[in-house]
């Protein structure tokens, strides 16, 4: 018997979307205002979901405090407050659309928590553009 | 490795639920106050979510920006401001529930978005009743 | 030492803005989509405010059992699943715009509630669209 | 063809997470501010999902109706303004954790829903925590 | 020139309403299900307003992080996850009512912040019951 | 007789917090992260509210379609989608706290809005941080 458990959260960012291999009137048509050379930012929100089995002793799936100090270890704190072009690792050379972000985000998390979760992320880049990615 | 976009879109009509088969005190019966002769009406709030692989070109699954036309163009321009029942070939003779209002919008999309992404249309009626399609 | 207590509560509508006084062109050129003949309609929340004392014994400054029940009685019955245009007599020959509407319902509202109580309506049309009347 | 349906809910309750089976100190440790012992509470949202055909009679899934007052019913009423803990007989024995809620509503349903339907329930602690069961 | 800002935060509690002077009858009439012998719980939405200058050196009226630490400091720590009958000393004898929660939550923080920033607090039970409280 | 009318906008843009009169250490000990060298940013939720007399013909107090088109142009696409710090006049030398930008916004939109109507602006950094002046 599984049921999946979801933790919420945020981060606040800069980010500006960049091909380097196109030209800057390719990238400025494919990008649109979203290739402002200056950056612009967005809100972001982050829902983590595991499904798992419901432990009996505890009643839990998995520990919601734990879940939240993972991703303030290894999201939030990471990713709060930066430029995403700039600031990360990550997106150095990584296109940093909510597509990849998601993708970053899954695999950050993938190696923290045991193979016996399935998890998935969803990443609302503003209350209308979101994206969920599950590692399939 | 597929991931899921999501677009929200919304649009404001009026509509009446029934079914010409039945008596006046039948569908009063079954559809209770949303048989007001006269309409009644919402705010529909629309989710239309894509799944396919990320474009390692843009690093998008699909460009937010041609969705949202797509929808504006084929989905809220059509709808908005109408009377379903009235103003609308799709249901004049369906009736417009959620279910069928988002079945015909799923069609709508179908016909404009390549197979290859899978499609699945989530429609508010209001935020406590709402309906999902993926055309299964 | 006064203190503000907020109740919300919904219905939905269809309406029409027209003024019968316009040409047909008039109508469309100031009401545009909104003037739609056969009518459009919404989602509309409304939030109400009394203002007072805290009753000592109490607690509270007005039940709000009691005040959910008159919003619901005088308000959301005579409105909800209604065409505000045709199946009501406050909205035959006044257009209901979102103020009008907000104005309507401070009125039925302030006859039900002592005048101890300062009164104000909020009435969303959309989530985007909103008016706020205190009878001043 | 299937489609899902959705309907929301809510209800207020006080509830403790506990292990009888071990110390204070253990309990406090796993749970911690959860355990507190007199108890705190939520206001719980509830969203019941149910798949199955639409009824070309009605362009119904379910008559929302019907859910609503099923909901209302046999889980609101029953868990609305109580102690989890002490004032339902679900919770005595188990503890009272969003996935042991989840799975108690999903089995409180699933005998009040036909087989041909599947169901699923979503319930937020806070919007920050929430659960998910299918009954899988 | 003054300007207002918000500050949103929550915590989680368990309460009855009850008049100790009342027999338990009146209690059951006037206050219902909130007078449960065993409490009930909600999560309480607290917004934080305070109004005043600019600094022109900050280009704040206050600092937010500063806000952020008083409020939890002195009251989500305080109340957060707390039975506020039984484990607080300022609903012992007052009725936990969400009037007399803002009063209270006005009056701890009126001492913390310099009476040059007029001060305001909302407080959501429930996103349909409401109150603002701003020392008048 | 006077009525508040309020509409809802957005726009999402980079920011950094910074004063050239002061050192980094201080810059850094004053603003925190909002100091990173290289920019944040966020969704700014924008509701500008308009107070005036309903005019009879109308219904309205203001045409929505006017507001939502005068907040677009000088407003929403004046900011969105820009770094506020580098990308514009208003920010060169004005650091873009959320009171500061609520200020600019004010001062544009006076002017373009008769001083028959008061006007007030919110607006929303994150959902957690917002701000609101009216030109007192």
């Amino acid at each position: 018997m599984k049921i999946a458990v979801y933790r919420k959260a945020h981060f606040n960012a800069a980010h500006r979307l960049h091909n380097p291999n196109w030209t800057a009137e390719k990238n400025k048509e494919i990008f649109g205002k979203c290739n402002n050379d200056n950056y612009h930012g967005h809100n972001y929100d982050l829902v983590v979901k595991l499904e798992g089995p419901i432990d009996p002793d505890t009643g839990y799936v998995y520990d919601m405090k734990l879940l939240k100090d993972l991703i303030k270890e290894h999201v939030s704190d990471r990713f709060d407050h930066k430029n995403l072009n700039l600031d990360t690792d990550e997106f150095k050379t990584l296109n940093p659309t909510a597509e990849n972000i998601a993708v970053v985000i899954w695999n950050i998390l993938r190696e923290k928590i045991e193979n016996k979760y399935d998890l998935t992320v969803r990443l609302y880049e503003t209350e209308r553009n979101f994206v969920e990615f599950s590692g399939d």
